[in-house]
């Protein structure tokens, strides 16, 4: 009879955790607060609610340890939850670890990745309260994705702003969307004040991730019955995203083993934040457990930012928070990972590495894609370019490991829709972007003097 | 504690069937021999040789019930196996159905179809008698898919001989296969001499199946270390799918269930067959199990084909199948179910039919386009279009069911590369094909009189 260790370890329905985890209470320093863009003083709850609904507000400042779980929230979760923790014995073999290599699978949610763990909640809270409507942006694809088959549980419109150069580089996505019944709009569009602006300006303009933050928000806040929605960043969507810690910590117990290593890619930060979380307390508590996070070279927020406060987009229409920051102003270069391009991080994350509770590591995309296709061709799944980062720091990190350690790392998404970057890779296409010290410098400059 | 019923049910990895079914020594009547395209005789093993390993051609003529699944192949099953059983709740609330609904998830493999099922074992008993590549064809570019992953895990070289409409049309098909290491050509290539010719007669050809299928046999027969492969139809196809219904019984047993429908789209009939198989016993001794085939009204094999002898490709190359055939003359309508364009059926189905233990149904593309979309607003997930067929049927079958009754019926695979034709259906640019009798007699007439 196989051992449990063969392959995927399983988590009975049973047993899916009906609490999110809220690290503010345990974090060692308090969280600095998000400070309004105008005047500097910390936002108040009031002025969220032109956007948020209450019930995410409450999430964002919360000081309780666990959060229920509505039921309604759980019985979408069942769609594919809970995800399969799987040891990747195939590419232990190849790199010749010592140690176990364990891929937590956000993959198999509908949307693809871990952004269902949030657009549920998000979308669940805002109908409670009578929202009709949710708007958003999206880049590479995934988040409007997630909100979008959230709305679609939820009976909520959907409209989702998309970086034009994504619209049309990535088709395949918006009909996904659109399939779950959403709006979807090239951005700039001319839906808003902000898109028909710009779109006067220059009618070929290929639109920005900033651009389409301005358009949703603008959106939200010019309807009466329509919110907006963010998919990283925010203390609420890393508290929905401990799910995925919360079930990684019951599948590893089931089997009497613990972490060493928990690894994943930041963009945002979500993804990682949601593994590692809920690992805090029993970090603190002096387990010698290591949180790794793997950006890209061409957008090292966390290894080259500066920690300091900064606006969250770059028409600084969102609260300022305190984090690792390359400036708001500062333009990623072209990488095939789209959703790791953002000047910032989590503000909970940015606590966490002032603290030493960080490992950040930075790769460059081509050596990424190398352990993408290792990771293809032993253990068969597509990641996507994202997931690729967490997969190279965990094959360093293996590489480093004792022969009784564990190294767990997220496998944030599939690669099913990005496989344009994979034909460029095939054809050797990529390029690497070492970031000069200089263009840090100089879009840190922008920054608020706070 | 929510109920096992709730959502995904699972099986721990230690209940992975270790044998698959072989139907043979099963069936009412036994199956009709394979005949030898020039001779009409029954085909011998040693003529099959030449393009099969002994290893698989032992299984198609197999008269044993059950057969071992060897240690290697376990192991690459478990990188996706066993597969969750889904309650579809969402779903039974949408159509007011009163029975209930499972779906048997294969998508999840790493191809996204049950294709895996079968390309494994393909390729590792090919791998175990020495040889050093596979060709085959691929028309959609499942197959190809599956079977580029199954040699990336074995080692083996791989060449697929794409039809050069669906290679130009589905880019990402063809990208992932180069990806898992395969060689994948447009067909007609200039690799063969089939393609030479062809392409010296019409530079322009988009290919078709059948010249694919030509393609990739002259490979095979041109060249000592390289065998043929097939993705369905054959009898040990359909016996390494058994996997799936084998699974789906002890799925069904740990909630103390029994299935009173399984149903399944049917292109050569594998994907069915795998689900059904497991549960012919029990359905001769009695029970009152209900197999439903769902095919395309464009393709009606089983519904309005004639059960005869025919060949299996359209360059009558292959042995000739006592079959429910269109005629191998009958050129599909272009539906965007490219899998179910198949003339014939398998002929362990076809048998099942005769014996009028098969229910065979046929829809047309925007009635399952239609059930596929409300599988993705109320599960979430998005259905191949081929898989659009069985929910139509299992959606049609729940209609009828009784209040205690349950509805099984196969999840085949995703449809994240088939984003281009839920475009289609979303402008309303889809066609429904009603084929004319003269049609299907036409094609009969070139059907072989043995």
């Amino acid at each position: 009879m196989p051992s449990p260790m063969e392959g995927k370890i399983l988590l009975p329905a049973s047993e899916l955790p009906n609490r999110w985890y809220n690290p503010q209470p345990d974090l060692p320093t308090p969280l600095a607060p998000p400070l309004d863009p105008q005047t500097a003083q910390p936002v108040t709850p009031e002025q969220l609610g032109a956007i948020f609904p209450q019930g995410l507000i409450e999430q964002e400042m919360s000081q309780e340890r666990w959060i229920p779980i509505p039921q309604p929230v759980m019985d979408v979760y069942r769609l594919w939850r809970p995800t399969p923790l799987v040891r990747a014995r195939n590419l232990e073999k190849a790199i010749g670890a010592r140690c176990k290599i364990f891929y937590k699978d956000e993959s198999l949610s509908p949307a693809g990745s871990h952004k269902t763990n949030t657009s549920v909640p998000q979308a669940y809270f805002n109908m409670v309260e009578g929202v009709k409507r949710l708007s958003t942006e999206t880049g590479a694809g995934q988040w409007g994705t997630a909100l979008s088959f959230a709305c679609s549980q939820f009976g909520l419109d959907c409209t989702v702003y998309m970086v034009k150069v994504s619209y049309e580089m990535k088709p395949y996505r918006q009909i996904l969307i659109r399939n779950y019944g959403a709006q979807v709009h090239p951005s700039p569009s001319p839906m808003t004040r902000t898109g028909s602006a710009m779109l006067k300006k220059d009618p070929d303009c290929k639109g920005s991730l900033g651009l389409a933050i301005s358009e949703a928000v603008e959106d939200a806040a010019t309807h009466e019955d329509t919110k907006y929605t963010l998919g990283s960043v925010l203390n609420h969507v890393l508290v929905h995203q401990t799910i995925v810690g919360l079930e990684t910590e019951r599948q590893l117990a089931s089997i009497g083993a613990k972490p060493d290593y928990l690894v994943g890619c930041v963009g945002g930060g979500s993804n990682f934040a949601g593994l590692v979380l809920p690992f805090l307390r029993r970090k603190l508590a002096g387990e010698n457990i290591r949180f790794v996070a793997s950006e890209p070279r061409a957008c090292p927020s966390l290894t080259r930012g500066q920690y300091r406060y900064d606006y969250g987009d770059m028409a600084r229409l969102t609260p300022m928070l305190k984090m690792h920051t390359l400036g708001h102003a500062f333009m990623p270069a072209p990488i095939h990972a789209g959703g790791l391009r953002y000047h910032g991080d989590a503000p909970i994350l940015c606590n966490l590495m002032e603290e030493g509770l960080v490992d950040a590591r930075a790769y460059f995309q081509t050596e990424c894609f190398d352990a993408a296709r290792l990771f293809l061709r032993t253990q068969g799944f597509l990641p996507a370019p994202e997931t690729s980062h967490a997969i190279k720091a965990a094959i360093e990190v293996a590489k480093e490991a004792g022969p009784d350690e564990n190294v767990v790392f997220l496998y944030s998404g599939h690669g099913m829709l990005d496989l344009a970057s994979y034909d460029a890779y095939l054809k050797g296409e990529l390029t690497n972007f070492e970031l000069p010290q200089e263009d840090i410098d100089g879009a840190l400059q922008h920054c608020p003097q706070v």
